[in-house]
């Protein structure tokens, strides 16, 4: 007899509320009962889980009785004001949004990389680092392992899906209007994405940098509990749905090898190596929508660093980068 | 009284060719005759310049005689046979091929950063830069001359048209048919880029490296004087048709600061700054298409390594990137 769970899923209409649901079914993650929950606003709607149809319930103290994990993806709003109460109802929570990630006593976890650092959380509460985070530090933990690594520079090229399902939508309408000679709408997005480069994410006045960019450095360093890692990151978001990718060069104590890297990224969980150049084989975002693994490519000799490595880096942004890692994350804590 | 001269555009009915004409008249180049020049394949086709049709013809011997000026854009093959058969007929070859970039006896030419080492070409042919390479050295120049560059991180977001008109119309039916919910044929692209990134340049097998990776490695060395430059270029073609943009982080030998990169590059020749993210100011490929000048913007510490700068150059590829800077080439050495 396998003990069953009873999981919350707050934001359960969004894009990556949705994948969760879609996730937990397809990896049977044992819910005894499912409560799909999300803001006032979006309450009313409907999901479907293991072939059945629920209402979306308005998030409230109550929801929150006798549930074992809840899976946060409503923004940071929400998991400020109900993650203390979804922990305090004795609920795991496992957050996806910005909001705890910093703060020292909630664990930023991902399972390959630093499960040990998410057992017994302080405050119940373990928190999902960001997308582009996760895929870069699955590709790099394993090669981190064998030589410390000493610098990071990592230039994205990130989907929209990223910024929602409305965002999402804009795209294809704004695709949509380019191929009738028609001028596209910003919409959701705010601007035109469709073929163009955008950099839309919340400036910090102080830095210069925006914060998807601050974002790759403080998680890295957290998460490898490198307070000194340097990181040199740039992020760009792309005309994909889904699917980021990652230009990563990577600077390390003492001299790696191509041959080694691929080794040990053969060997990498969550790691799937796709890298034959001369016979067209690399990751793309297409490969990468829809499955698991990390998809690491292009790994090779940094022609500007004796001793460093270059790679790229694709994983689909609302699995990997999201629903699945949280899901995982539920599994490592809950099940094992 | 101006001197005016006889020109030859070989490649004139090609994406680059079409955009030498453009620009040839846009900015009243004083051409005295006109000799728009093919491949056998493509002779026959009509182009338009200063509001006169001409048909192309086959490119052969007897076309440059006479010839002043012959801008070449067929690729490699007819550069390396005709661009010697016009210098010899006492043409100024200026080469938008790869051909001859890295002939020792062939300058490598950027007009604002290294027009004295184009003077006198002893085989009478100026080779035009790559544009990936073109664009990153408008804007690097100038903080080279300041304080000597040590390293460079590049990763490129490259327009389709820079590989040619059949490409760049491939990309718009690849939308259209994403639009219709229909399949995408790879087409002249070889694969759908619509939606997805690519990396399609012809692999080096001993390297892993790409070709249009290496031309940023070897071409930067040459036209900055520096065999020992260090570079570390990813390049990955998006859906876009017309801008290139490079993610860049430099590296020098003494500390610079964003606010002297800043004022130096708002000094540069062919240099736009485009650069408050507070605002939603950063260089985009629609701002840059049509337009002459290298956009630069995201000008800011880099974070992951003291006293290093990173920043966001985004140009058009037809134009400095390819025909603009041929014709800057030529009017530096024949009109000045």
């Amino acid at each position: 007899m396998t003990h069953a769970f009873k999981v919350a899923v707050l934001g359960a209409s969004g894009l990556v509320g949705r994948t969760m649901l879609q996730i937990l079914e397809q990896r049977r993650f044992p819910v005894s009962e499912l409560v799909p929950l999300a803001s006032p606003r979006s309450a009313g709607r409907k999901v479907t889980f293991a072939g059945r149809e629920y209402t979306v319930k308005a998030v409230s103290k109550e929801a929150f009785e006798g549930v074992d994990l809840a899976l946060f993806s409503a923004g940071g709003g929400p998991s400020r004001q109900w993650a203390p109460v979804a922990a305090a109802a004795g609920a795991l929570v496992v957050d996806n949004s910005s909001a705890f990630r910093m703060d020292p006593d909630v664990p930023l976890c991902v399972p390959e990389v630093n499960l040990e650092q998410a057992r017994r959380p302080p405050k119940g509460i373990v928190a999902n680092p960001n997308c582009s985070t996760i895929q870069l530090l699955v590709a790099l933990a394993p090669l981190h392992r064998e030589i410390p690594i000493r610098r990071i520079v990592v230039s994205s090229y990130q989907a929209v899906s990223g910024a929602g399902s409305r965002a999402s939508e804009c795209l294809v309408a704004q695709r949509r209007a380019l191929a009738a000679d028609e001028v596209p709408e910003p919409g959701a997005i705010g601007a035109v994405l469709e073929g163009d480069l955008l950099m839309q994410w919340t400036p910090d006045p102080v830095t210069g940098y925006q914060e998807e960019e601050l974002k790759l450095i403080h998680e890295s360093r957290k998460i490898l509990g490198m307070p000194e890692l340097m990181v040199s990151p740039t992020c760009v978001r792309v005309p994909v749905d889904t699917g980021h990718a990652e230009a990563v060069c990577v600077e390390f104590e003492a001299p790696m090898t191509p041959e080694r890297a691929r080794a040990l990224l053969k060997a990498a969980p969550g790691v799937e190596v796709i890298d034959d150049l001369p016979a067209g084989v690399y990751p793309k975002p297409s490969m990468a929508a829809g499955r698991d693994p990390v998809l690491v490519g292009r790994i090779r000799e940094d022609l500007g660093l004796a001793g460093g490595i270059c790679l790229y880096v694709v994983a689909d942004n609302l699995r990997k980068g999201a629903a699945l890692n949280a899901i995982q994350i539920a599994e490592s804590l809950l099940l094992s």
